[in-house]
């Protein structure tokens, strides 16, 4: 079956001070989303990319494709309002029987494994999405007061949210909510349930100038 | 009113595959315990420390002392068999009315700020628990289904937690239970709401060497 990585890059870099939206700004001398699209390519050598990007940076994103990539693997197309629509767009490109990952642009880090962990988990159970432990007491808000939460039934959740086309295509025909933070949510409002693997502590976003520094020490 | 900040370091460092407990490996030069000591000392002068280790690194303890602080606003006694157990020994010293932290050795870039924060929330709520919200999607597993959890309404939970004496001292005459992940679960388990105040990205835990990593970079 075919298999698509919809790379999702659309934020225009608000939170972390820099003209340059974060998944350009250079990582031990490479962009960002060098690493994210190199990681897919080298995992499946039949596997092609929609990179989804705000259409003021199509320019950017293509002069990183003919810099480091120089080949027919990858389409570009623009994104959208919200992550939601910036997913929907990536996937009106898609019309074939697929297993599609959709993957945060900054998240550079993840492994060739992850990415067929959540292969191999969405061909079994149509859905894969990656999550790991959280280290910290967590606290649920109701109004105005709040309660623990048992540690061990939390998972945060990381990306590519991996799903076969056949669930994936209609989902994303539903009317956008607010609620929608992620592909697994979306899925959830079409009424299926989705299943989890375990993901990466390295495969962390880079969303703050912090992370960019500690991304490069996980490079060493 | 005392100032009591009970610094629990009670880990011997089994996640780290170093022969060291981590509160003793060195960032830039100075082992994690000393930047924690420090921030304490330097918040209040009237505040006074017990430091809380495993038995068997007492004098190790003893000598970070010796050699950065060298006075007697810090006590040092034994831990238990959990952290609720280490905590316990700590309060054990504690007789008068106080505002009292209970403190994760291994976070050791809180900031005097957020010491404030605690101290004035605690004197005014009886409690104080620093919160940070959660990055990223959350999932609650709820036996072998799971469920997206509205992530505004998530907070990961930090140290200092921070308590007028009155209510941590009988809370924590309480039988241990396996569900205390914290002090506040302590104090709720005792019947009593905790209050939940800003904590900060950068006060982080160390618990892995890639963390202390990032700690290197976030001094910087």
């Amino acid at each position: 079956m075919k298999k698509i990585a919809v790379i999702v890059a659309g934020g225009s870099g608000t939170r972390m001070n820099t003209q340059l939206p974060k998944q350009f700004l250079l990582l031990n001398g490479k962009p960002v989303l060098y690493y994210t699209i190199h990681a897919f390519l080298q995992s499946y050598k039949d596997l092609q990319i929609i990179l989804v990007l705000p259409d003021e940076y199509i320019a950017a994103g293509q002069e990183i494709i003919d810099a480091y990539f120089n080949y027919n693997r990858i389409k570009i197309t623009g994104g959208g309002r919200t992550r939601f629509h910036s997913v929907q767009n990536g996937l009106q490109q898609i019309t074939e029987d697929s297993i599609i990952f959709v993957h945060d642009g900054v998240r550079c880090l993840l492994s060739t494994e992850l990415i067929k962990r959540c292969h191999d988990a969405a061909l079994e159970h149509g859905s894969a999405i990656p999550v790991i432990d959280c280290k910290d007491s967590v606290r649920l808000l109701r109004g105005e007061e709040n309660e623990a939460v048992e540690r061990s039934n939390i998972k945060l959740v990381q990306t590519p949210q991996t799903f076969h086309s056949k669930i994936l295509l209609p989902a994303f025909k539903i009317d956008f909510k607010d609620k929608f933070t992620d592909e697994a949510t979306v899925v959830e409002a079409f009424g299926l349930k989705v299943h989890l693997v375990e993901g990466e502590e390295n495969n962390i976003k880079i969303t703050k100038l912090t992370d960019l520094l500690i991304a490069e020490k996980l490079l060493e």
